[in-house]
């Protein structure tokens, strides 16, 4: 008998229909002779609706109470997912964040969890129940205060959960039914993947992919729990996310996809005097003002007047502020001028198989310019390869790289929409 | 300085804009100097569209998931006004039922409070804050289980804390502004009351008065909490419910009201054999179906087949199984007929002044029969009269009897609805 851990995705759950069908599921795989523990997101467009309506009595909602409101809609979509399982003749109970164990920081928004004591969600599998569990939140244990975990929070439960309680595997059920070579929506003949190493799917999530939120990965890949991306609607077998890259065999090692990522910006400051210190001065800033920097890069300094121009990208909504504080600074600093462009987009080409390919890097760069699109940054890792280039330039480099690297299937792909939280 | 505990019922916070109106009343009672602690329903229809949810999922939804998914109704509401309070430059703090202390049985649905202990409130008052506490919910001990209170359960958490917490009143506030000595929609010169005893309020509760549910006031007596019924949107001191009957003086003993109720029928068992155990018989039926009986008349005997007449009063949705269990049982125990009639009304004088006036009684048949109201059902308390009669006729009865006792004023009285949870 296998313990399975199903989460679902709050589009799986907008109404009571969707709910029902998720139920019929969850009771098919307990048939199955396995252990099942639930967790779930809030239905559709709650959690939206709730931040609608807390901005409406108070612009800027305390954390503690934001999270004491968010949690509510958790506690809803598990209840009726509970109902709707006896409905049909089983036995399941809930367990909110806190009952079920789930530990964590006193950061109220984005909580980390620190442990997981699921000693009653425990008790309950062996009454022969299914236990649904609230994702996204947790408790504080010293000061008994609710927390929220953040963007991808009931992943991250999921996870947690599974690790706890050595869990065979962590099903992400969601509006997707795997993961993709590409984007199906930009590439058509991109295929499903079967299966994908811990390192990869972080390299693909790093690098713009939605499916899974890093975080979540990081935590499966730590305490070695396999995933599996499925869709909540069919019985197809999805993604298996499992195993470090380092247990692949060479020969068997491939590309596992291109990942697309429109959301960045890139801000470069330019005339910055190239001596020690001058680079750090600029990201204790940003830094300082919780700004994530994903790429950097810096060129060889100009002869003439020994300084040199830095460039970085930043999430958009962030950009502005980063532009803001670093002109601020220009002054003191003798910089010659901060500039901004929102209109980039980044491609990764990510897989295992690129260490014992040589000549990916220039494939890569031939594949784009054969399109007749520049390069404005290039950076790598053991197994990726990333271009920032136009915006506007990103689906056709997106095709491109795919067919150079022959990623494509003879059929065309599903079309997906995003996941929950 | 007061300690004062202040509810707020549904429909005083529907929207954001009512949350912040009360907000602004929290806030208010702080800075006169009081410490507040809070209590409020959920929002508007919610626990409707909860239930509603729930029954499209399960017809007959297991009772803790049903309390798990009601009690998300609270916490929405207690955080939202807990932010509108800290955008008002106050410090304010939300509880669960279970973070309050709110201590119950494990009867899902309809749990007991069995103890309250608010140290986390009591130590959030001592920094300064204002507590709110989510009502209608609370936690077994043992198992953990999450609990709700049942109907007026957010009235009875606000009376219980009270208590714990020894505040110097309980106010209840909602649409509606104080008692009235009947209902304003019936009789236009119905009068606000100042002040009333625990044992008149219980009465007229106990008569059809919806203002407060009868487990609340009896609970506010046996602590002795002070309690006040208000408005929430205006600052009228509202009606105070305080002391003993057994404190009035005998001169000012008056008399309180009118109470109507139109939510009972009549069954009638007709030819019931006059020995020991036929009463027993038919009411242990009723027990065990959990049907509450209200009012009792068994005539004397016919002197000529030694059998009688027992007629009860129940709440109308539970008339039908009634009518239903004792007809199964007709045959076996050999009576005539089961009768039934949901077209009655109860009309109730209530008042500690009816002690010491001999003739009330007199005056109280007079009035109905200058009206030409037949009287159906007649029973006493100490200090209340009911009689049964046409439903047509309630509101008739009800302005004769104001008027024969003199409890109208020289003004109309303002119109006031239903109170929320």
């Amino acid at each position: 008998m296998a313990l399975i851990v199903q989460k679902f995705g709050g589009s799986s759950l907008e109404s009571a229909e969707r709910i029902r069908a998720v139920a019929e599921r969850i009771v098919a795989t307990k048939r199955a002779g396995n252990d099942v523990v639930v967790v779930c997101s809030a239905m559709g467009d709650t959690t939206d609706e709730l931040l609608d309506l807390a901005h409406q009595v108070n612009p800027v909602p305390p954390a503690r109470e934001l999270d004491m409101l968010l949690t509510a809609g958790e506690r809803i979509s598990n209840s009726l997912v509970a109902m709707a399982i006896h409905s049909l003749g089983a036995e399941a109970q809930s367990f909110t964040g806190s009952q079920a164990g789930v530990i964590t920081t006193e950061r109220w928004g984005n909580a980390r969890i620190v442990d997981v004591t699921p000693g009653r969600v425990r008790n309950a599998l062996d009454e022969g129940k299914i236990c649904i569990v609230a994702g996204f939140q947790g408790v504080n244990r010293e000061t008994g205060s609710i927390t929220t975990l953040g963007r991808g929070g009931s992943d991250t439960t999921a996870v947690a959960l599974a690790a706890a309680l050595d869990a065979d595997v962590c099903e992400i059920c969601s509006d997707v039914d795997g993961v993709y070579t590409a984007d199906p929506r930009i590439v058509p003949d991109a295929q499903k993947l079967e299966k994908l190493s811990f390192e990869e799917m972080l390299e693909l999530a790093a690098s713009g992919s939605k499916i899974l939120v890093l975080r979540s990965v990081e935590y499966a890949r730590a305490f070695n729990v396999p995933l599996r991306v499925r869709s909540s609607y069919s019985n197809d077998p999805g993604t298996l996310i499992a195993g470090s890259m380092e247990e692949i065999p060479v020969e068997e090692a491939v590309l596992a996809g291109v990942a697309t990522d429109k959301s960045e910006a890139k801000v470069a400051v330019i005339g910055v005097h190239d001596t020690p210190g001058e680079a750090a001065k600029l990201f204790r800033v940003l830094a300082d003002a919780e700004i994530n920097i994903d790429m950097v890069l810096q060129n060889i300094s100009s002869v003439t007047d020994n300084t040199t121009d830095i460039t970085f990208t930043c999430p958009r909504e962030d950009a502005s502020r980063a532009v803001e504080l670093l002109t601020k600074l220009k002054e003191e600093a003798g910089w010659e001028s901060v500039r901004f462009d929102d209109q980039i987009g980044k491609v990764s080409l990510v897989g295992a198989g690129m260490k014992s390919h040589p000549g990916v890097t220039a494939e890569f760069s031939e594949a784009l310019r054969d399109e007749n699109i520049n390069i404005e940054m290039f950076t790598t890792s053991e197994i990726r390869i990333t271009a920032v280039i136009r915006e506007a330039d990103v689906d056709v480099a997106t095709r491109a790289l795919h067919a150079r690297f022959q990623l494509g299937g003879d059929e065309a792909a599903t079309v997906y929409a995003g996941t929950g939280r």
